[in-house]
């Protein structure tokens, strides 16, 4: 059957980006712990710590998760609204985690005598977090206060996917080019091009994070496994008298995707020269 | 109008991205030129040059243009199967670059006595360059010789489409790390914390690479700019009279997209559960 084969596949790849989001956050621990100086608030190296620790956190595995949280069919049982502030407040949690990793290291670089801002890594991730910022601001104006046009809803949702997805892989890129940084600074008896433990656990650690990526950008951009309409739930929940049995495979996985919500932009497929930039898939 | 104001919107955005892609060469020329060794095949830091050099006019520039290259409505009166030469030659050339770009960057390694390798850099960099040649590989395979299956051909596209996006953002990211690096350990006189004019210029570069993946990767995911089927083109060339001036703006900027060429996958849209996989937009 392709719906179970559609929604089987679905779990193995949402397993495998959970089982490699948690190995990134275990990874970066034992990096900070076992090859570092731990985790301490004093301005040492011990407080920098927590920058990469709550980016890989924060900025990397719940952005990731806030990005493809609409696509999981076990919460399509609950209402547009509450998947929306679900996705919100996972954002607005990675954006609080994001600003304390990012006191840490000017903490850090003010009582160490070090320049800020003068790294491409520095200047990348500053401008990913202030796009970040905007990305939430302009979401939540847009699409979780009540009195906001459809249209501009509408209009909007292409650039608010694309940027999404843009910004979550800047933010990736931004933690390889620190991971770089780290090693050839922070590795002073055996340098990293002699290949320390620590330097090929890092890369490793880096390596775990695009992959990371790469199963978040599919699950995301994957138009078969969008959240269906909610009128589409209600008919299915009708249909099925009710039971929530249904909506673990979901209707959105197998069945015609012709569907009128707005906000699920690309669902709605182009008709005419009407709704000429409307239909874009992420 | 709607069918200008999108190819208008379409223009502005493919010259942004032409402008931004030759600064980006224009910026590495200067950087070798102005700040380095020049270029040299000598075994020293002069040869290492034509690394940065090269990938930026292979791996990113061209790259970047034969990803889009289907989109420009321009072409839209070649057949497809002259387009898919030329998206395949685009990217051939870049990987021929790609690899004297590696080799150059050994050669300079070995006579220095610097590791290979090691770096993060260099593990995410093989990596892409090994999926590169894969994708061409499975690419021309699947698509350019005649006898593959049209099923088959279809089921691939999802996964090319994607992999060639991915594998083009991880190049970007490499080449963030490559450009950190080479600040950290080529600015001597004065380093690179203290912010030399050096690394501003190249910080720059960096940026210009980003926006530049930016703009590709925006075009290359709107889904009302692909290129029409080969049918469509020509039903529209005969309603018009079979002139050129059509093509100009090209049908898919503003019509029905509902077509039927496996190979503009996305365009097909999903009716029933038999090809539940297969309405990807990318």
């Amino acid at each position: 059957m392709v719906t179970m084969e559609a929604f089987t596949q679905f779990v193995f790849l949402i397993s495998a980006a959970a089982f490699v989001g948690f190995a990134c956050i275990t990874f970066v621990f034992i990096w900070v712990f076992n090859f570092k100086e731990g985790l301490a608030w004093d301005g040492g190296l011990a407080e920098f710590n927590w920058h990469p620790v709550l980016i890989v956190i924060g900025l990397i595995f719940l952005q990731g998760i806030a990005i493809i949280v609409y696509r999981l069919p076990w919460t399509w049982k609950y209402s547009k609204l509450v998947m929306k502030f679900t996705h919100a407040g996972l954002h607005s949690l990675a954006f609080i985690l994001t600003v304390v990793a990012l006191v840490a290291v000017f903490d850090f670089h003010n009582a160490a005598k070090i320049p800020n801002m003068y790294s491409l890594h520095s200047w990348v991730g500053l401008a990913a977090v202030i796009l970040y910022s905007l990305q939430l601001v302009l979401g939540i104006g847009i699409y979780l206060i009540p009195i906001t046009p459809v249209a501009l809803r509408a209009t909007f949702m292409p650039l608010h996917i694309y940027s999404g997805l843009f910004i979550f892989a800047s933010v990736l890129a931004t933690a390889l080019m620190g991971i770089t940084e780290k090693l050839i600074f922070g590795l002073k008896d055996v340098p990293y091009k002699n290949s320390p433990p620590e330097a090929t656990f890092v890369n490793i650690l880096g390596i775990l994070i695009l992959v990371f990526g790469a199963l978040v950008l599919w699950i995301a951009t994957r138009a078969s496994w969008k959240r269906p309409s909610d009128q589409k739930i209600l008919d299915s929940l009708h249909a099925n008298g009710g039971g929530e049995a249904n909506t673990k495979v979901g209707p959105a996985l197998s069945e015609d995707a012709e569907l009128v919500d707005p906000e699920t932009c690309g669902e709605v497929r182009r008709r005419s020269n009407k709704s000429d930039d409307f239909d874009q898939d992420k």
